[in-house]
């Protein structure tokens, strides 16, 4: 079934799912780390930290819905089943139990890292079979690398 | 690392904190479930359902984070990643693509049937161990069961 | 027309269903108790219990529908038109026209003493066929409870 | 006891305030069976007529209070009970159990033209007794007119 | 200066105009004595008619607004000056000093009273020339009645 | 297609739904034009009229759909295509290109007194065949005159 | 009667009680004289200045209720009656009929100009009697003379 | 008189100015069209069909002002006259009357992609003329397309 | 440990923390007192009062922490445990068991005049050792005394 | 005086209320306590743990409330005064002066650690005498275990 | 210290942090310099400008923190103190002492003209560097032409 | 220009516009030196810190504005531009590039330090001359001051 007319080319859209759908998959794995990091960090700055990875959670749900919705919106239809998110995100894995803080922010920083370079190569993939989406990518690259610089930032020994 | 003293003992901690976390598995499902028919669903009643699924998204992610929270507070490390939910979760796997809106409510009511089942049989096991935990597994199906009705009486032809 | 599934036995449902049915008849008449009274009333401390009459039918109206929305869940069409009120509410009838401050906390002190009379009977049949109405029956008897409180402490002369 | 004076002559009061406590009983009873519908509706379009019943729930409740309150101060004492209300009301009784979406329509575009019938006679009857009554019922006859006309358009096959 | 062209004929600008003029005097007038009253009660009701004066005020005060600028709205200058008011109002006098709670509630009757028969006055007079602001008395005269309703309920031994 | 039954007579449907239809078209070119000048005035009162020029379509918004749904509650259907506003509209034409801000005031003042002039006749035309049509006409005329009043004030030199 | 025992000695409580009456009269007076300056103003500058005056309004409104409060603390029957403040205020007299912007700036200035220099008198007088009181007056003259700079910065030409 | 100094060159002010006059007249018209349709549906689906219409409403009213305002700031009157659009939309014209549910969305499903597929070509117009506004339409698409898919996915049968 | 640096002398602050820390006694007795009272009072009064105690639990809630952080910021460790308010308070003891209304009036009148006068004597002997904290003080009196005012005008028989 | 009739028999009243009347004494002291920790903490976590303390301090006080209304509810007059608290309260005690955070943490640990046993038996003692007294141990045992967590949390090194 | 890795090369680093840096210190003096004017402006528009003014210091100081944070996010330390805004701001100097309003405006519109010109260049040299930084610098640009435009057509005489 | 008369004699005016003059180049300063920390914090209390500097940020923001427009309420035109500020602030100079947790707390305390001792210069210095300016320089410290013990608190190891 092909419900959804597209605005885009064949090839575009294509192109452009597909950045979206891997996208997908890696801002739900991303909310779901956030949230496991939430909740099994210990350590003295827990109080702080356990909030500030709410905000991560936040971002990375409203950017989830943002992303599926435009990859309808271009006639694709998104996956995010918990298998597909488990088979496909590129992100790393995040370890089992409680999780001192500091290691909770290394792990951040890296899952961070990880998403960010992925999330700048689709802003280039996108840029000429669909300028709309690639403005999609922009705002949330700029979101991701503050995230990024702040848990860096509190990574100073 | 035995992070966090439990107010429960040996006993009544394991019991309590497998129910706990069965029920995170299921209820993160739930919500990537809904998300998923929330993108996906197309037909007549596309508006009415599209909006009525992310009552259920904001009901599970509700419920995912007070169980999380409780378990924490039993002392037992809850785990919520994506390969754990794609592994134990109790709920039909939900097709890829398009999906009809009446197939999307009948989707729904089995997979609210089958987590009022699996929240029914915590809220008997926890009756002793934790009665605690057990008030909250009875909010929880009592919220589960109102979805419940509501998809259903939907569903008559 | 057996529109929705129970996720209770039929016995369990049967009882249930009628203390949900009771309960429902009684909070309706409640509501329409307690705003003929805040119209009717007459005397020094007027706006005072005014005003308190209005939190009661909020009360009332609030846990109307949620009685009537649990005996859905479980099956159960509840029944709330004028005539099965009028029928089979078991408040005490209130006096037809102006009616003074005093009588009417004393009025209100009776029908608030039937209710919950009867409600901590429902409490106690829901026991074992249904844990989560009779939770829900729980937090009804604790708000009732206080407004009984607070209309026998203005009652001291 | 005859607690509250009156702006109006005895004639006119004697009018307006049996034009009043017949809307009072109408509005009440509109309410519950706006209510009783929400509850008991099945059928595909469940969700939508769901939150609309409950809009003319609201519209119903809030024009109570401003009729009865209209009768109080004109001096006459409003009655409101349950047993008046079932005795007194100009609308169709509602069916016993659940009911089909359709038919829920129709019965509601019944009792929306048998209460407006009944509150333009109102209008009529209060333009020369009390002016301030009679734009009561014109702004409560606008509110209802467009429910009429929102079922009316949601009855076309 | 004639400033403002009216929507209305010279004489119904007149009578309109004289009697938006006496309801500006009023009105400011009984929001000064509801605010006396609210300052200087004293006695076992205090705070419960002393909250209920300031609605008064509020009230007079929105309609102080309404009125005035209906009027200039019409091209007739309105006139809310102290000495104006002093001179032009219809309410009876306010006594000096703390006064007791039931004589601050008779006072109240007496001052609604007043001010309610000088409104259903404007009402007939403005009829036919100016249907708009004859809209406006009626809506004052509405709230006004409800007040005096409340003060005199509140006034029942 | 006679969707919707009207609460009227065939002849008072007629008048009323003309006058409804005469103010639509009126309505929303009132909001078109006042938006023209809240974009296009220069001048040194430029920010103050600008945002009050914002208020007129607010207005104008709101009575555009009240008028329409309006309509449409008495059986009529409401046209209000950018052709039948551009053809049927009362209002005078606003000049192209930037605006000096004393002739945006001179023709907003232009504007007002010809919609209100209309809306008087509407208001005499409804009396009798529908009187909750004329009291939303009495309503919204309060509106307009009180904008045209003070547009007159701000065009004193 | 003496209804309220004062915290100061009766000599402080003199002295402190006619500032307080003092600076009610004055207060009360301004709040008319801004609303009657808000109503009847013309020009160009209409808008802007009519919504700043609304400020006032609100400024005086606030410290009225403060003042006679305050009164009344200290066991000083406040009186804010028409007559009382037509006879008693400080402030000069506003012209009558429609005021052409630039002329209500200047009145404006001048009315606070007046009442300023009274309550810096008062902060004067206060000191030693009653430093609660003097901590008003002096919150209350920070006010006053923040709009006295802004009127004043108004009327350069 | 060209009363704006513009950020950009002639030939770029030409070309972005033209985009965004076609772009001010297709929304003023989608915004008519959609709210036309509002008001004029019939059929099952009334309710949810008509509430989302008000959101391409709200949709296109809110980029109308951006757009205009956009013009200004680049020193171009923007031209928003009934007559203006009437003559220069490029929308499809909407049926007069009735039209039912599923006929409104194949209309509104048409007008979106019409408009879209002139927002895409803007997009490329401007792109070296004015990157800042390119941006503006680029986030314009994206709520278009957004409708476009959500119409689209409620119009399977 | 002397953890915070004085803005003030050794004397200064010595004097100025033995206020604070006395104020800090009072201050928490006094919420104390009033919840009690809020809980344990009987009779006609019984809402009225019941809710403007809550007021004063706000009040000393409020000021206590401010005088609590206020001794903090002058580098004294505040002293707020159970132990030491029972000890040190100045506030008469409150009855055990349930309260009438007007006994229950007349305690707080007692209570209230106890701790204004220990206040006035803290705002003399903080005035040259620290004018800030001496305004603290001046603040918190005027709110003390509004209370007194208040509680004594509800006394009047 | 026995003001308030019971809901229970005698011996279930005398078993609830002493359970209410032990928590009321721990709770006050959880919020004093609480509150001195948040004014005396020192060092690299100040601000975190600060804040944190906040919320206990107003769970403490919010559960505060609903135990005593639920004592006074089923007839027993709660003490909450100072002295009572100072003697029968179930908490350690708090050191005096200023404390490092680390060390803060701990005493709040041993504190919510001592109340949660404390609460526990609470649960048990009413389950048969009063469930609704018990669903209210059952709630607060749920916030203050997860309290506990989160502090636990924080404290590993 | 090089504490924040850049997800960006050295090269377009530098580049990009060069532009961030000069932003940073024309947004700080343009929120500095239109404080100065909203407190220094004088003549009849007063309170208009006043009023914009700070409308354009909230923009100012909104996007100095997001310019600021994007330097950091790329690694590269912001620099907005006091001295570094003094020297290298590329904003004209703004007079001292009182300035009339029409020399306010014009003043901004210079100060709005240049720091346009200077975020337009910016535009350019970030395309290729870092497109997520360039799109900030677009959507600031936006915002201040569309200031640039409303102080413009405020200053046509 | 001598643009508005102060309220104060010369020489009053002259020493509190001194003053007012001093505290505002300080507290621009501080609100500089503050987001200067706020961008450039790292450390494992980068989160915490960088938090409570924005609220030290809308302290001195807030209070920037009050001192102004205390200044020219007084008739003395205030002077807040970037050079002016960076020449006579009183305010130690912040480090260029990232600064470590400690050290940025430690020159917050110093900043703090100085900034509090300037304004108990200032608050004697007003004491006599103007009284108003006195309580607003009282109302700064102890904000200052409270937000001193804070970061002391915070600075022990």
């Amino acid at each position: 079934m092909t419900a959804v007319k597209s605005p885009l080319s064949d090839a575009d859209r294509s192109t452009t799912g597909e950045a979206l759908q891997g996208a997908l998959a890696d801002l739900i794995d991303l909310s779901l780390l956030a949230k496991q990091a939430h909740w099994n960090i210990v350590g003295p700055r827990f109080r702080s930290i356990h909030l500030q990875l709410d905000e991560v959670v936040t971002l990375a749900r409203t950017y989830t819905d943002t992303v599926a919705e435009r990859a309808a919106a271009i006639g694709v239809s998104p996956d995010g089943r918990a298998a597909t998110v488990a088979k496909t995100s590129g992100l790393p894995e995040y370890p089992a139990g409680w999780v001192r803080d500091s290691d909770t922010i290394e792990t951040l920083v890296a899952a961070l890292g990880a998403i960010i370079a992925r999330m700048r190569e689709r802003i280039e993939a996108t840029e000429k079979p669909d300028p709309v989406t690639q403005d999609l990518f922009i705002g949330l690259a700029a979101e991701l690398e503050k995230e990024y610089w702040m848990f860096q930032a509190e990574n100073q020994s």
